[in-house]
């Protein structure tokens, strides 16, 4: 019966349509999509022009897209889907440091940097170092691990948002671990900051009246071979709006006070004077990767 | 508890974060939307990959639409979602005729058409006579309703797909109903045709192994004063592909044959030559719109 289709027969029907999908696991996420895409539809029971005004904004949230702005990652954040993904995946992994959402700005290649070198071109803002240790979750370092950062500045911008103000690959580096599975570099204390207001996602927290603010934070992707990447932030410790989060991100272990170091012996080490302001970062990875991660040739790199 | 949310406080957090929002009807659609699109992600458990891939997908999907192009129609069509609402709020009116998709082509203004006018500036083709009333459930006639059809050539492109090979507005008509309510126009029979497969949607098709053909069919948009806009086709009787429509939107009431007449006193009064083929369909109107229709004021018309 392909014809005079109603509420739940046509449900069975676009399920059944994807019966001959050859990928299995491609098979199983439509099918779920569909069962639930249509309870959705059937629970709100949206006007003709409701429809047409989803169908609007998803059109213009696909459009607000470009090479330094990406806007369905913005909405997948905002309506909490990013953390849960992460947090599913998270529970494979309890060992590890916890991961938290990628975000919207990871969308230019970080420099390549030296140990220790700044990754803030602006001469505003408390100058900080970030240090820490990438290891297994068994304890044995990492060395060689890469570590790529990215961060807002003090005024709570990343480079792509400021062009003309900020130069691309202020803000970000991509670091090597050394032979001790360790790492350090110079920046700036990023700010907290509001998420880009000035597209559809933006239209969604203002008709919601939600607050656009996430606290301050540098992000991390860890990658190592052997192990799984790990994508997290650093929080720094008392930002506001770390209690609300636009994005629902913040987890307690993430978050690492950033407090001044006097001792001149550890300075010198770090290149830096005396007194210097630090935030550490442990990091501890875990081995291997899930096995339908590499086997799934749907799947297609975006941001790298 | 707004850090270190888990699977399931999540959701309730992101719901939560719904709670200020002034339409009550907008913070209903969000609250379900959270609720059974997290429910989907919990279901199959997304690696990063994967939702990186669906960020991808509906990024690409966003940017295939343009002035002549609905990407995001399309994928509601094939996911049966525009069925499913046309379904659900075609159970209100069940003495009104069956309505059906809109589809992704009724991208530009139907040129102005007096009765009789042929829609077809192609010499190619079944040349046919479409006409009908347009009567209310309770029988009465609706003198001067608006009839806007829009139709594929015979060889399945409507004007849109084909720059410099058809002129914009070709297949296309915007009728008004006489003092009886009647209308009538001339044109080529349409062929069947695959929906555009050059866009994401086609890759979908493509990995799932779905055909994507439509059978024969001309679209209509009816409106009256004090009546429900009714979108919906008459399908054309024996089309290939009427047993599996690619967008599920085939109802039996709603497929009319094409029939030669040869009566020279009917073609005389139609301005044809006898023997001509017509198709005829009778649409009745129900009264009124929903109320919630015409009060939200998130509503946006995007296609008219």
């Amino acid at each position: 019966m392909t014809t005079d289709l109603g509420p739940e027969s046509l449900t069975a029907a676009v399920v059944g349509s994807f019966k001959n999908t050859p990928d299995q696991r491609l098979k199983a996420v439509l099918e779920s999509l569909t069962h639930h895409l249509h309870e959705f539809v059937r629970e709100v029971a949206p006007s003709i022009q409701e429809w047409e005004a989803a169908i609007d904004f998803l059109t213009a949230t696909g459009q607000k897209c470009d090479d330094v702005r990406q806007e369905f990652i913005l909405l997948s954040d905002v309506l909490g889907v990013s953390m849960l993904v992460e947090t599913i995946n998270d529970e494979e992994t309890p060992d590890a440091t916890d991961s938290t959402v990628l975000g919207p700005f990871h969308m230019v290649q970080s420099p390549e940097r030296v140990l220790g070198e700044n990754i803030s071109a602006e001469s505003e803002g408390d100058v900080c170092v970030v240090r820490g240790s990438i290891t297994s979750v068994t304890g044995e370092p990492v060395p060689g691990a890469r570590i790529d950062v990215w961060q807002a500045n003090t005024k709570g911008f990343y480079d792509v948002q400021q062009p003309g103000i900020q130069t691309i690959g202020n803000g970000r580096g991509l670091f090597t671990a050394d032979e001790h599975g360790e790492f350090y570099f110079r920046s700036v204390i990023p700010s907290y900051y509001p998420i880009p207001t000035d597209g559809p996602v933006g239209d969604l927290l203002r008709a919601t009246e939600r607050r656009p603010y996430r606290p301050a934070h540098i992000h991390f992707n860890v990658a190592a071979p052997d192990y799984m990447k790990l994508t997290t932030h650093i929080f720094v410790g008392g930002s506001e709006y770390i209690d609300s989060d636009a994005v629902f991100a913040v987890k307690e272990s993430l978050i690492k006070p950033f407090t001044t170091n006097a001792d001149p012996e550890a300075a010198a080490a770090l290149g830096v004077a005396a007194p210097f302001v630090e935030g550490v970062i442990d990091i501890v990875l875990h081995p291997e990767a899930r096995p339908h991660e590499d086997s799934n040739e749907t799947v297609k790199e975006i941001v790298r």
